[in-house]
């Protein structure tokens, strides 16, 4: 953009192409252009549609744009936000910047954010808003309705509402909804209230954000060790820290680290970084396959045509492992399998790999033996059948027993267990052969 | 269970495992037991505990026990439901069961029951409920606030609330917050509404569920193509029908059905029939690389010792694929990356996987020198480089093209992917063997 008349052209044609477009539409835009493009489309947003394109943004475009602002526009910004939305963001910036950001906050939102990074990363703590309207377990119904409305205001949500007893310990929730239908104002607000479902301030963000959507709750107060009220979880926080976290397994399961960026904001360079760590691991594991021909390497010198075969077998046991593996991964994540399920779950995935090696032995047989002979083809259907047995038994059991010591079985990813299949799937190949060819 | 005190045991026995559970947990735990144990537990809870249990159970397990109660307490649950998840239900049930319970419903259920019916799979207009509360355009807040009062004990939700014109049009949405907050009760409701964001009846309800999720709103109203109202998709609805859709994709991705029920209520043989297909598929497809090598027998039997390398090398291509794929279904799937980019992705996938194809390379060399020689070393570090740039070209490739000409990107699972790998590598590697061997 060299010149003054081409930067206006530019910044007009970014300004036409967000134009009409609401807050995470606009977002979803900026996260596709170059790094110098956001910064100029962001700057030409009029000002209440900046604050909310801003808050629709990741924290890593946030902290990507906040670089290229004026500071009273980055202040201003920053006063507006959510505190738990702030926090967020300050965890991507560099502590220098957010010194300097808290220092230019008024002194009720610092407090605010001051609490909330107080509270270890990855806690319920510092995900929740503090701005939590609650009520007495004394008041009536009328009562309560004048207390929310004047609380509205400034709460992150008034749909639902903590009554709080002696020292602001939580002792039930009241909906907005029952407050709302509630024919008469005398009515104590003990009477509508139900028992609270609560996470604790130092919570697992993961398992407290699972509470909140496993109760298909539309918020949960946050509590101290002693019940008091410290602020409130709304679903909407929980489905952001389990989008979050599915992005991270996702990324895990395939091998490479979460890239925490939109997808076209990260270079070529990053993509590598994030990636090459997984595919040395792996190879190193790969090593064992060299090892294992190694070692067999007379067997496979008098025959070579069992090498025809390998990247087959290879091949068909890691899809096997990485079917059984996708399957309990998620079932652990759900609940709906727990670590003491082991005996259980091998039990039956052992059955179900027999009877898919059984299956695509039997395929596998006639076209084997028209290409090589009946002894080599016999080795290939025995090797699949004892391949897809030991593959799906292996898929099964792995991401179980990492749960059990521990591990984050989505952390266990395909790539993985298909390294272990194909190397045990090498080592019954050419016992079987030896065995069947007499070699 | 062959005596009656064995059985009446063994109900106690069940009983007590669910006893101070609440509903989702004890869905949770029916989930998990046989299905006789199943309908024993569930026969023996008090009734409005088993109408919350019911209402948190999969729709597939719902079905399985409605066989195994009485008809009375089964028209009882039916009637209770709320008519989106009744319509779930029936959708699992066989036809004529459907019926029956239909015909067994109040008439006004049944109104709302066949309403939903009439949609397409998979639209909004099934998984909405119809129970709408509404307010008049005309309507002061005042007015408003005792209009929805009336309609809160019916309606889905009252904290979004269609503002309704001329034939029941939507033309706004109000909040119950900013109703409840509002100060004075003559002013007009048409000053607090919101442009209203909708979805139609009609529209795929992945899609509804995005609009809902990516706007943050509590409720969406469901409209005709007049944008008549017709129902409310709430941001719960949303959340199941997302929640639906990801495991679909993480079974595909992993290369087998959805199984549709909790993992431990299903046998290994129905574990089969979800998996066989695809790895009848897989191994058709690896048939490629038995063809491949037969091709090159002759280079193979000149120089065996290239076979060692053979699982490394699909192997390696195989988790690079697979790396760069799941990155871009993620991607393709909350809309940071659209078909348009296909040649900005290649470009930046290329440099990425020719940047770890040198990397693995380098460290390969050496050990594979001295392994067996420096002409095999170096065939095979060249083809290493040459299979990571490739894989990951294809990897996330292969997502957007099946996108652009309308398959689901996530079907075109890993498994896939590798096995176009694996072929494209050996081809690489008798190439590049041939040329720097001089074979």
């Amino acid at each position: 953009m060299a010149t003054r008349t081409e930067f206006r052209t530019r910044t007009r044609e970014l300004a036409d192409r967000l134009d009409g477009m609401d807050a995470s539409a606009t977002a979803l835009e900026l996260g596709r252009m170059s790094r110098a493009d956001r910064a100029v489309s962001f700057r030409s947003l009029p000002k209440t549609r900046a604050i909310e394109v801003f808050e629709a943004l990741d924290p890593s475009m946030q902290a990507d744009l906040v670089g290229g602002l004026r500071s009273e526009q980055v202040a201003e910004i920053i006063e507006d936000l959510d505190p738990d939305d702030r926090a967020e963001l300050f965890d991507e910036l560099p502590a220098g910047l957010v010194n300097t950001l808290l220092s230019g906050l008024s002194p009720q939102e610092r407090a605010l954010t001051d609490t909330l990074l107080g509270y270890p990363h990855d806690s319920a703590g510092r995900r929740m808003s503090p701005e939590v309207a609650s009520i007495s377990e004394r008041a009536t119904v009328g009562e309560a309705v004048a207390d929310v409305r004047r609380q509205a205001a400034t709460a992150e949500t008034i749909y639902t509402i903590p009554v709080l007893g002696a020292g602001r310990t939580v002792v039930g929730v009241v909906s907005l909804r029952d407050l709302f239908s509630s024919a008469d104002p005398r009515t104590p607000v003990r009477e509508l209230m139900s028992a609270p479902a609560f996470v604790r301030a130092t919570d697992d963000q993961e398992a407290a954000a699972r509470t909140v959507r496993a109760g298909g709750y539309v918020a949960v107060p946050v509590v101290d060790d002693e019940q008091r009220l410290l602020g409130i979880l709304t679903v909407d926080d929980a489905m952001r820290i389990l989008d979050e976290e599915e992005a991270e397994d996702d990324a895990l399961s395939g091998g490479s680290s979460l890239l925490g960026q939109p997808y076209l904001a990260v270079g070529p360079l990053r993509l590598f970084r994030k990636r090459i760590v997984w595919l040395l691991v792996l190879i190193g594991a790969a090593a064992l396959t060299v090892g294992v021909q190694t070692y067999f390497e007379d067997t496979l010198a008098e025959v070579v045509a069992l090498a025809l075969f390998i990247p087959l077998l290879v091949g068909t046991g890691g899809n096997a492992g990485a079917q059984a593996g996708t399957t309990l991964v998620r079932a652990l994540a759900v609940g709906e399998v727990r670590t003491g399920d082991l005996v259980r779950v091998v039990g039956r995935e052992a059955v179900a790999g027999a009877l898919e090696g059984l299956t695509l032995a039997v395929v596998a047989f006639v076209p084997a033996m028209l290409l090589t002979d009946v002894g080599i083809a016999t080795v290939v259907s025995v090797t699949i059948l004892g391949i897809c047995t030991l593959a799906t038994t292996i898929g099964a059991a792995v991401p179980i027993v990492a749960k059990a010591v521990g591990i984050d079985p989505a952390l266990v990813c395909s790539p993985f267990i298909t390294t272990i299949v194909d190397t045990s799937g090498l080592i019954i190949y050419f016992l079987v052969a030896r065995a069947v060819l007499g070699l």
